[in-house]
């Protein structure tokens, strides 16, 4: 399949008139074609108005119409074959082993909300039925379904090319809620997004939905995404990126004349707590598993644990010992972009001037090589400095030293939310885990006890999310199938003749969804 | 019991020391005792740091400890017996059927919320069991329940001075999730609302709660206010009241630090759409129907029917002309205060200058007495101006004449979001409302067919809600069961140990919850 450079409205292929954007070989430096042109904001308007054509149609397409769907962007998105994959490698510097994996998530997840789709859960359908007779008052029916919010516009994550970017997460559970999507793609990776923006686009064509139901922007700068977000047509918007990136969004928003829904997971640190006994017993296992999680993706992953909280101590020291060896150890490895590597080795740099330095990885030789780091600081220190609860975004982390099991709690307690915090314990720490416990479900979306937080599972129970400024939102996962819930809204309907009510509230339950009726599950 | 003009901060009954807050009577404008003061930003700061002392325990009470709270709340506000009607209708001016009958739906909500704790739904517990043997990967075993968010600060409303109000929706959905609750009283029923705090003081301790679950205030202007959803204890905010209100208290929450949810339901002009045949038919009865709807509670409701959208012609010209002798034999209506008595007169002053004005009901003698006023223009006037479509609170509405029925449709997709949009239609106006309803769909929380939409039922299929600015949050309720979910957010469980996990996730279920287990509902 040949690049056009072209953004995608619609079923259109148009070229942008903007400033260029050149994705670049993070490995060698190397500029790639074909050359992309950026979106103006008639280019956003223009997409916004094709999906505002397509919402009234598409979201109430059959639960067939639209798992069917979902499945053929994962069809389509496989017959890309190996060229996603190759261009891919060349534009994010990732190995081939990862983006194939992440491609297979990518498609597993379309596949999931397919499913989800087709149970009907996500309707919630809940009947009160009439009681005329009821004194003093009698009781109307009143029926209750959910409806999609209306088109959503999606941000492209720069370090998940597939599986967070333009048929990844957000996209695939607005369109399974019964939103059209407009996705700004990541300026790191447009032929990805090229290459899977004309997968939906074949996938849209195929099951005969609207052309408006997709679009693909692309843009430097802010302008095409500020855009998209002040467009009255969109409703909602998910984005995955920097905290700065993300509040600019929320503020957008927020100062429309009418206020939207913003999902931004923008920043975490993942703190990893070492529970005594397990420090005291598997230090030296528990640094290998630290330092192959850091590492990881080059550390550019939302959950990488950059914050390690112990009690001060021989075991302690024994466990940073190991870790220092197995991050001296580790071979450099290619971020995602020259802008990524910088802002990088500028976090460690600040890093270097508040806490002391243990380890550095080895050295690499291309342009964007970067080196895990380890740091150490004490608790005091820690809680005294903002710099040091800031994300770092790679493999660099900070070990923090307690006096206590009660600073490590202070600890806790002083962070910000996060997505993830992790436990590391046996069974003689139960005790102070169990008191940890309360205040790291405060903290994080998600708590893991002896694994490590990244590698975020797609299934029913994940939650990718947690308080600010983890992300914008706590109330909802971007990860797994309960993301479906955050592109929609209840509708009730009171005394709608049997010919009004919609499919999934009529009497004969032609959906056969599960339905709460006068406050009982039916079997 | 005697009314001692106090806050009630934990179990402490605390002198206010800020400007005086009096209660009048609006039918005779007679000042009522005690004074009351307001309270301070250390008052509301102290309120706050009692809510945040409580919260860890109060989060995790158990179901059956948790429902047995809430119905002990509803018991001891019917043991406040006649004291409490009789304060309420001082302070309101509202009649003593209707605050009947809204402390037996405020008790009712109560004891709602309590079945709604018991049966653990909200909870959604998912469970994915582990996968050791998956490839490539291993699945961990992950868990998901819902946490409660944190204390909440409540605002209670001016027009339900009981159901709305120190223990109405807001706060039994709050304490439901696990909430602690701060409220503010609204400063028009201050003894209203001391009696039905110090229900609930007496309901904290006689569950040996923590002091802290509950607290009232009380102040003028919105230095309280403001001082409670800046306070990073606080974590959701409901509201109920004017655009300009929620509006600030929405800007407040976004420029914290962390900035927090604001459920805040603030207009809704509630347009109800005259189908052809319904008109022809049955005009006259109809417009008795929507007098009798204009009037209840002095116009009073949020669900006020303040828009009425037909097609010009005969038919129209008979309803309104029944709809213009209801209005005029309308005896007047004591309103709730001076303030929004003198917000109706200006606000009808406006509509008069814009539409012509059909009707006005009987004049009355006392200080706050309103007419109900019916005013009408054309489509076209009402589409070129804002001022027509704002809200006027209080039992005044406009018919607007339409060409046919696509200017009606014109109608309802120009409007802002709405609580509820009604029709009234017969069998011949089938396929008509079917083109309306999906518009209306876009625009309402709630849609019904020949009734009216005041009377909010409190059951599950409730949706009292709607896109902006009928509320800051489409997403959500704030009436009915499903409102408990606003002040609850998901955490994941990844691989921790049975006895570490929460009683909701054990294997077990020992609190015999429903579950999603591998994506599949257990029987």
């Amino acid at each position: 399949m040949i690049l056009t450079g072209n953004l995608l409205i619609g079923r259109a292929s148009v070229p942008g008139t903007q400033a260029e954007i050149r994705a670049i070989n993070p490995a060698t430096g190397e500029s790639l074609d074909p050359p992309y042109h950026g979106g103006s904001t008639s280019d956003a308007s223009r997409a916004c108005e094709l999906a505002e054509a397509a919402f009234p149609f598409y979201r109430e397409t059959s639960l067939e119409e639209r798992a069917t769907f979902l499945d053929t962007i994962a069809s389509q998105i496989e017959a890309l074959g190996d060229a996603l994959i190759e261009r891919a490698m060349a534009e994010t510097g990732l190995p081939r082993l990862r983006l194939e994996g992440e491609r297979a998530r990518t498609c597993g997840q379309l596949r999931l909300f397919a499913g989800v789709v087709r149970s009907g859960e996500w309707l919630d359908v809940r009947i009160d039925p009439a009681l005329p007779e009821r004194t003093p008052m009698p009781r109307a029916d009143l029926r209750q379904r959910h409806v999609a919010l209306g088109p959503v516009a999606v941000f492209g994550a720069s370090n998940f090319p597939l599986a967070f970017s333009v048929a990844g997460g957000d996209t695939a559970s607005a369109l399974a809620a019964g939103c059209p999507v407009v996705v700004k793609g990541h300026s790191a990776h447009p032929g990805t997004s090229e290459l899977v923006g004309r997968a939906v686009q074949k996938a849209v064509a195929e099951c005969g939905l609207p052309e408006g139901v997709f679009s693909l922007l692309f843009g430097s700068g802010r302008v095409v995404g500020q855009a998209l977000v002040a467009d009255p047509r969109i409703q909602a918007v998910g984005f995955t990126g920097s905290r700065s990136g993300g509040l600019a969004l929320m503020a957008t928003a927020q100062a429309r004349p009418q206020p939207i829904p913003v999902y931004a997971e923008m920043s975490s640190i993942n703190p990893v707590f070492l529970m005594p006994e397990a420090l005291q017993g598997r230090g030296k296992e528990i640094a290998e598993g630290f330092v192959a999680s850091l590492g990881m993706g080059a550390g550019q992953f939302c959950t990488n644990p950059g914050l390690v909280v112990g009690i001060r101590g021989e075991a302690l020291d024994i466990f940073i010992e190991a870790a220092a060896e197995a991050v001296k150890g580790s071979s450099a490895q290619t971020m995602l972009t020259p802008g990524i590597h910088g802002a990088y080795r500028d976090g460690i740099g600040q890093l270097a001037g508040e806490a002391r330095e243990i380890a550095r990885g080895q050295a690499g030789s291309g342009p964007c090589q970067c080196q895990a780091t380890l740091f150490a600081t004490t608790a005091a220190d820690f809680l005294g400095s903002e710099a040091l609860q800031a994300e770092v975004f790679g493999a660099s982390s900070l070990v923090i030293e307690c006096s206590d099991a009660a600073e490590m709690r202070a600890v806790a307690a002083a962070l910000e939310g996060q997505l993830t915090a992790t436990l590391q314990m046996d069974d003689g720490d139960l005790e102070a885990s169990r008191l940890l416990l309360p205040i790291l479900e405060r903290k994080a979306g998600r708590i893991l006890a002896n694994g490590w937080p990244t590698g975020v599972e797609v299934c029913h129970a994940m939650v990718h999310g947690g308080p600010f400024p983890a992300t914008s939102d706590s109330r909802t996962t971007s990860v797994g199938s309960a993301a479906i819930h955050r592109f929609l809204r209840p509708v009730c309907y009171q005394g709608l003749p049997g010919d009004l009510l919609p499919e999934a509230l009529r009497d004969d339950n032609p959906l056969g969804v599960r339905r709460l009726v006068d406050g009982k599950r039916e079997a």
